[in-house]
C-alpha cells in the first residue's frame, strides 16, 4: 500500500516520457538500424554537441568545495555566472540573491506551484501548454490546472482576454487561483509574445490578484522573425506590482538536458524565503554545478554558443517547415524553440480526439515515427500535432519524408475544399 | 503571501544548516585565521579529499548520452554500478531496477515518506535521531514524526521496546503509524545495531503492521570494534515479510557531499512505482551520474578507498576520544560515523534543555568552537552534544583543545559526587 498522493502519481506517468522512453530504447539510423523508431516527440536540441564535448568532457578544475555542502539553492559561483546572462536575456538587473537553483526546470515549476498554491487552488494557463505542466505544477503541489484555450483560428496565439475569461470562470466556480502561467517562446507552438500582449496579461493578473509565473526555458532559443520579449523587461512590467516569478534552465538553451539545472527567479522577499526552503528537497550537484559556472563565466564562449545555437536551429526549423511544406502539410509559423505545431486536422478521419489518437497510431505503426498528438498538449481542437526538429538532422529529413510519403498516399478524408496547401504557409 | 505548507517551511530552516553556514563562512585557521570559527558542526568526511581529487578533477569519456535525458529515477549504468557495492555492504543480493537515484539522501528520505504517509500519518524513529530528520521525513510528506526515546543509561542503544511502546501509543492516539525509521549506524551516537536487535525491531514493526525505512548513509563508514549489519541482511530478515526500505548515499561513504546522490531501494513493486514517480521531481545530473558510475565501475578503487576511508575515520575518532578523555569528558563509544556523541551533563547549570542551550552558547562564544547541542537531535535528555571529527584535524585538536580547556576552567557546577572520569570511557 502506498499513500494517495503517491499512488495517484505513478498511475499519471506522463505520455511524452512512455513515448521518449520507448523510442530511445530502439533508435532509428539510416544504415545502422533501419527498422528503428524516429523520435521527433522529445525536446531534446542535439545540434549543438560538437560545441559543448570541448567543455563537458575537459580536465576540470576542482576544488574540494566543489563536492563539499554549498548553499542548497545553488552555489554563489553559479548564480553570480547565471545572473548577467539572464539580465542581457530578460533586459532586467538580475540580484543572484534572487536565484534559486534546483535540479531541473520541473522542480522549479513544482518548487513555485507549491509556495504559491495551497492543495485545490488553481493555476491558468493558456492551452496548448508544454505536455508535463500539468504534472509539473500540481503533482505535488496538489494545485489545480485551468487551461485557457487559445484559437486555432489565431495561430493561438496568447490572448489576455482568454486568460481574463479563465481567471473568472474560477471565481464564479469557487476557485482560489493563484497565478496565470505564462509560456514564452511557447512550447509546443513556438510563438514568442509581443510586449503589449504580455503587458495586458500582467494587467488582467493584477486585475484578479493573481500572481504571474513565467516558463522562459527557450528565452535563448528564439530565431525570429518575432524577437523575444521577458515579462521582466521594463517594457512590459511598466510599474505594475503584478508578482512574476520566471523558470529558466539549461535543458534547452544550452543543450543540457541531462544536467537537471533549473533556475528560478523572484524578487519577492516571502517567496524567495519559500523556494530557498524548498529547494532543500531537489538540489543541484556542485559538480555539475562548477561545470556551468565555468561555462557562463566565459562571456564569450557562452555568447558565441547561443549564437550558433540560434544559427542552428533557424536551419533546423526552415529544413523541417520547408519539407513539411512540399508535402502539403501546414504548420504555425514559429519564431523560437524546438518543435513545430503541425495541422494534421485535413487528414482525421472523424471528429474528436479519437480520430486524433488513430491517426497518431497509423503514423507510429506504418512510418515508426514518434511524434506527439496535441491532446498531450491540452490542445483546444483535435488534430494538431507537436514535431521537434532539433535532433539528428537525417532522422528528421527522413522521418518528415516518411510522414509526408503517408499522408500523401492516404489522402486527406476531412480535407475541405480548396485545401491542399498549408494550413498556416510557413513565413518565407 | 505563500502557501500555509510553504511559510511552515520557510520558518523551519534546520539549526544544523544554520550553524553550518554560519560558521563556514568565517574558518578557523591556526595560522591565516586564528579568530574564525571551528566548525565541528557538520557531519562532513574531509579526510579523503587526497583520494578523490585525481578522479573528480580528470577528464571525463563525456558521451552525447551523458548531457541527455535519462531515465529521473537513475540512469543504468549508475544503478548497474552501484548494486553490486551495496550488495557487498547489505549482504544481500541487489537487483538495479530496484534503485532509485536522487538528488541526495534528503530527497530519498521525502520519497519514501512521502510514498508512504498521507498527511497527518506517522512515522516512529528512536531518539536521538539526526537533526534533519524530522524536515526530511515530514517537510514534504505532511507526515508526523514520532520519536521513541533511547535511554542514556544504556548508551542509547537500539532497544526493540522502545519502538514497540511508541507504535502503541500511536495506536492510543489513533494516529496511523506507517513505517519505524531506524539509522545505522546512528547519528549522532555511532552505534550500530547488532542483528539480533534488528531482526526484534522488524518483528515489532511486522507486528504492527508498518514498513521499515533504513537510513544506512554511513553503512561504510563503520570502523569498529562492532560489524555493521544492514537490515537487508538475510540475517535480520530472516523470512519476515516487513517491507524493508533503504536509503544510501555518496555524501558519507564517498565524501562526496556536495554532489547530491541519495539512493533508494525497495523490493515492493508498488512503492518502486510510486518513488520512481517522485523522483522525477529531484533528479541527479547525468554528468555526475557518470562520474559516480565510473568510480563505482573501477571496484579496486572503491573497495581501496572505503579501506582507507575507514581507516581514517577510525583514527580521527580515537584521536578526537582520547583528546576528551584527556580532559574528562565522556562520550558515548562509537563503531561508526563521523561523530561523538559527547557527555556535558556534568557542566549543564541548572535542569532541563535551557542548560543545555545555555553551555551551547557559552562554548560558541567563548571558543568559537560549533557543537550541536543535543536538542538538535530530539534527545531524549539535556547535556550531550554532537561534536563532528572528520573535519581538517588541526581543525578538530585546537577546537578539542580550546573545549576541554573552558570546561576545565569553568568547572562541573552539577557533577555528582565520584564524576571527573568519563562517563562513557573510549574503548581501549
Amino acid at each position: 500500500m502506498v499513500s494517495k498522493r503517491a499512488a495517484e502519481l505513478a498511475a499519471d506517468t506522463p505520455a511524452i516520457a512512455v513515448a521518449h522512453l520507448a523510442a530511445e530504447a530502439d533508435p532509428y539510423h539510416p544504415e545502422r538500424n533501419p527498422g528503428g523508431y524516429l523520435n521527433l516527440g522529445t525536446a531534446e536540441n542535439r545540434l549543438v554537441w560538437d560545441l559543448l564535448e570541448p567543455r563537458v568532457a575537459a580536465a576540470r578544475r576542482v576544488r574540494p568545495e566543489d563536492v563539499r555542502y554549498a548553499p542548497l539553492y545553488g552555489t554563489a559561483a553559479l548564480r553570480e555566472a547565471a545572473a548577467p546572462l539572464l539580465a542581457a536575456t530578460w533586459r532586467s538587473p538580475v540580484d543572484p540573491e534572487n536565484l534559486v537553483v534546483v535540479s531541473g526546470a520541473t522542480a522549479a515549476l513544482d518548487i513555485i506551484a507549491s509556495v504559491l498554491c495551497d492543495p485545490g487552488d488553481a493555476l491558468v494557463v493558456p492551452a496548448p501548454y508544454y505536455g508535463a505542466l500539468p504534472l509539473d505544477l500540481c503533482g505535488r503541489s496538489g494545485a489545480r490546472l485551468l487551461p485557457a484555450p487559445l484559437s486555432a483560428a489565431d495561430g493561438f496565439r496568447l490572448d489576455p482576454g482568454a486568460v481574463d475569461r479563465a481567471l473568472a470562470e474560477a471565481r464564479a466556480e469557487g476557485l482560489t487561483a493563484r497565478a496565470v502561467v505564462l509560456t514564452s517562446p511557447c512550447n509546443p507552438t513556438g510563438n514568442v509574445h509581443p510586449p503589449a500582449v504580455l503587458r495586458a496579461c500582467l494587467e488582467v493578473a493584477e486585475r484578479h490578484g493573481v500572481d504571474v509565473i513565467a516558463d522562459e526555458i527557450y528565452a535563448n532559443s528564439v530565431y525570429g522573425p518575432d524577437t523575444f520579449t521577458s515579462l521582466l523587461d521594463p517594457r512590459v512590467r511598466e510599474g505594475g506590482t503584478v508578482r512574476v516569478h520566471t523558470v529558466w534552465g539549461f535543458a534547452k538553451d544550452f543543450g543540457l538536458s541531462g544536467l537537471k539545472a533549473g533556475v528560478l527567479h523572484t524578487e519577492d522577499p516571502e517567496v524567495l524565503a519559500a523556494a530557498r526552503a524548498l529547494a532543500y528537497f531537489a538540489p543541484v550537484s556542485t559538480d555539475t554545478q562548477a561545470l556551468l559556472s565555468a561555462l557562463l563565466a566565459d562571456g564569450p564562449w557562452a555568447a558565441d554558443f547561443l549564437d550558433r545555437n540560434r544559427d542552428r536551429l533557424a536551419r533546423s526549423y526552415r529544413h523541417a517547415a520547408d519539407t513539411l511544406a512540399a508535402h502539403g502539410v501546414g504548420h504555425v509559423p514559429a519564431s523560437g524553440g524546438f518543435s513545430i505545431w503541425t495541422d494534421l486536422r485535413p487528414w482525421l478521419a472523424g471528429g474528436g480526439f479519437g480520430a486524433e489518437h488513430a491517426l497518431w497510431q497509423r503514423i507510429w505503426e506504418r512510418t515508426r515515427v514518434n511524434l506527439l498528438p496535441g491532446q498531450v498538449f491540452g490542445s483546444p481542437e483535435p488534430g494538431w500535432f507537436r514535431i521537434c526538429h532539433t535532433t539528428d538532422p537525417a532522422v528528421v529529413r527522413d522521418a518528415l519524408t516518411r510522414l509526408g510519403r503517408l499522408l500523401e498516399s492516404v489522402g486527406a478524408p476531412s480535407r475541405p475544399a480548396g485545401a491542399g496547401r498549408a494550413t498556416h504557409p510557413p513565413r518565407p
